[in-house]
């Protein structure tokens, strides 16, 4: 296999990583989520690329900065949610634009759900992972916010506290992670009519 | 410290495991969801009860019984929850044994969350581990039917396939062992209300 210089595979195109380093990227989250980011080795890395490992450092100059697109891959596509529903048009309701923050974070968990599985997993076990809580906190605390906001304007119910409501609502969204299986029966769309139903809807056919 | 003789302490009471090997099994299960099951050994047990490794052998025989001894603590209390929703008094609807078996669910992933967060992390690879998804699965598979007789019944709504329900639903009861804090301001009984208020009345306040 032929092993290009770092010139050629490095250089960034439009922000995203070059072309090499997108497959190695793809890999190595895939071995972070089945043996855990601290199981697997650059040489483990290597090997299933079929690479040296001399041959990996003209890709990526460590795990850690590997580790770090990761995260920032499913970080940048859930900011990218709270901000669309957030700049949603002016006559939008809160409830509207926290519908909305739902569908989108949705159809990102589903776009990038290795990134986003590991991100789930991260417990802050390095300065890189640290930084990725604090990234999920600042997103999950404007989440908390839209959930306020539809409260006070008297579209969501009052009586579970909005810090719960986000909790569980992401929860329910998180979860998909752990079952979701891409190209599998539901897709993208299903999936995130079915939890917004839910959620918004509830599941009774006559309110109790 | 003192190192009882094993028949000291491994005599079963009442089909519970004996008061050191109790100790040792929750200091097991912290560990292994600090670290990972394949990231902690006998020593790193050993070291955090302040025991030495031999005598860590006279509680249990080895870190694979701890990881069985863990799994069905929170299989046996998952499956507990289904015997009980479904032998509910013949009086009950399909929707009131969903709802109770949401509410018992939610219940015992507080007062077992520890070894809950174990089993919820297991991905198969040993022998115990594939027991535990096969027990899990069969939970589900009854989850998934109580869900299907209360769609059958007309008291939920039928435009959400039932297995996907099914997943949801219990992916927000999951989800809280992610965030839920033991003492912390929001106790299990406020939890299963919140949990089933949302997702069987909704959160909007009028149907949309």
């Amino acid at each position: 296999m032929s092993t290009p210089e770092p010139d050629q595979v490095a250089a960034p195109r439009r922000g995203r990583p070059g072309h090499d380093q997108e497959t190695v990227l793809r890999q190595a989250i895939e071995l972070f989520n089945a043996q855990g980011y601290d199981g697997t080795s650059m040489g483990d890395l290597a090997k299933a690329l079929g690479l040296t490992k001399s041959a990996i450092y003209h890709h990526v100059p460590s795990k850690t900065h590997l580790l770090s697109l990761a995260l920032d891959e499913a970080l940048d596509g859930l900011t990218a949610v709270i901000d669309e529903a957030e700049q949603a048009s002016a006559g939008a309701s809160a409830y509207e634009r926290l519908r909305r923050a739902v569908q989108l974070s949705v159809e990102v968990l589903v776009a990038h759900q290795p990134a986003v599985t590991l991100l789930l997993r991260v417990r802050g076990n390095s300065e890189v992972e640290l930084d990725a809580l604090r990234r999920r906190r600042a997103i999950d605390t404007r989440l908390a916010a839209l959930v306020q906001q539809a409260v006070d304007e008297g579209s969501l119910r009052s009586d579970v506290s909005p810090q719960l409501v986000s909790r569980l609502l992401f929860g329910m969204v998180n979860s998909l992670v752990e079952w979701h299986r891409p190209g599998g029966a539901v897709d993208a769309h299903q999936l995130s009519e079915a939890i917004t139903t839910i959620a918004f809807d509830g599941l009774a056919t006559h309110q109790s």
